[in-house]
């Protein structure tokens, strides 16, 4: 069984070695085709464009930047028509959840099967496998890429049907987004108190403030180290997804809502490129202080 | 040494019964007298005024349930003035950071000395004497503190001055009452996307979206249990005293504003004494639907 791996940027290209160091035969495209040297010296085939690579793939793995790219690459009319009918089509990137729907409509369009299974855990657990995986997916389906899954992540959460584990994700960066807000605000707040930050975050770790966010976002903003991580720009996306699903489905989410309005104010004044930690500079500015007093 | 501890309620009755039990001598005074009988048996000598009790105290704390009813049992003239001079009052129930001040301010014009040390880990955390314990005082009057604080919790944090006990806290209600309004939108979203919320909630629990708020408000709200715990109330006041702090000081904290104003409709439409993890109630109010679709 030979997998197809489309995509092999920073989360990709680990994900696409621990599947070769498995001993999974990988065909790899990429747009970067200097991207690809480091699968090619662990044995991965390297093909020039994706129609190529999927040509006698049964697993077709996307690790794409977007759904337009995704839509570009794979879901076309032409680029589907090359795969072999009954494969697996993995899409492990963030994608708006009917984005993935539609695309599970036009993989079947081709006789062929879909799971979208998003990942947590970033480029670490890219490299670790240890990435936690949230599937949508068809039992059967979800049967046929556990082996898969197995070397990718220590963790496959089967969510529901199709479309539900972008779902999942969604649910996931609202919490992170929002989270990153209470703690900004917490922060700033212990700081205009006359509070040491420090013991701040290391009492609230003992309770039931206490997250991963609190913890290592928290630690980045005491450091104001906003070197990415994950960036501003791509929690920004993950929100405008989530609330675009909310405004299709009628939900008020107001929390999400108003801190992906701070988010894009963060970007919008230049800071894409830093850590999503950094919604705690457009705080300070709103406020023209800083936890460091 | 004896300790006046003034105030034995759901929080104060297990730490006064920890104190007796690590050989301390204990005066209680409650305003209910019945509730003492567990204390008396375990050798507290229970006195029918907080006067009569604290008259030969070396340390006096306090556990009652806001400043106006500390202010009624000690900060006042007439009862700081019955004080043992040098004396240690240790605030240790969650009141306003400004309130704090006033009342070591009060205290030091008596030649008495004051630390507030709200505490984190709610009546199971009192009853096992493993609260957080966020101290805003002099060095020198924690160390006074030590051998007491060891026994009621175990954490100590010295977060600065006096006042800063309760920012800490302040900043603790903040990040937990937001991260309850982002868990109930992140299980809504799932619910209406068609995922299965339990399995959200697992894959939710491996990344970066963890929190002690999703693993146990989470769960709450899955089972729909909303037996406090921590009442709607109580995360209520608060968030009052945090967004009144906010205000004096000129600070904004969007996040935390909108979580109150979210609180308080809850608790005006009845549900004051549910578990504040019932946010998710007022949530699904507004959205005309349920996580259990």
């Amino acid at each position: 069984m030979i997998i197809a791996f489309l995509g092999t940027g920073l989360m990709g290209q680990p994900m696409a070695s621990n599947l070769l160091k498995a001993g999974f035969s990988v065909n790899v495209y990429n747009r970067s085709l200097h991207k690809t040297s480091a699968l090619a010296q662990l044995g991965a085939s390297i093909f020039p464009n994706p129609a190529a690579a999927l040509k006698n793939a049964g697993i077709i793995i996307t690790m794409l930047d977007s759904a337009q790219t995704q839509e570009r690459v794979l879901f076309n009319q032409a680029t589907l028509s090359q795969c072999l009918p009954g494969s697996l089509i993995i899409d492990m990137a963030s994608i708006a959840p009917d984005n993935a729907r539609q695309h599970a409509r036009l993989a079947g369009e081709h006789q062929l099967r879909y799971i979208d299974a998003p990942v947590s855990g970033g480029t670490r657990g890219a490299q670790e496998g240890t990435l936690v995986i949230m599937a949508g997916a068809s039992k059967s389906d979800l049967l046929n890429a556990k082996a898969i899954f197995a070397v990718l992540g220590s963790k496959t959460i089967h969510i529901g049907p199709v479309g539900t584990g972008q779902i999942a994700k969604c649910a996931n960066q609202a919490i992170v987004a929002v989270t990153i807000g209470a703690v900004s605000e917490a922060l700033l707040l212990a700081a205009k108190g006359g509070a040491d930050v420090k013991a701040v975050r290391e009492a609230l770790m003992g309770g039931f403030a206490s997250s991963k966010v609190l913890d290592q976002h928290g630690q980045r903003m005491i450091e104001r180290n906003f070197t990415p991580g994950g960036t501003a720009k791509v929690q920004l996306k993950d929100l405008n997804n989530i609330c675009a699903f909310a405004s299709t489905h009628n939900l008020q989410l107001p929390l999400t809502e108003l801190v992906q309005s701070q988010y894009q104010q963060l970007v919008s004044g230049g800071s894409q490129d830093l850590d999503h930690s950094a919604l705690l500079l457009w705080l300070e500015s709103l406020n023209h202080t800083t936890i460091t007093l």
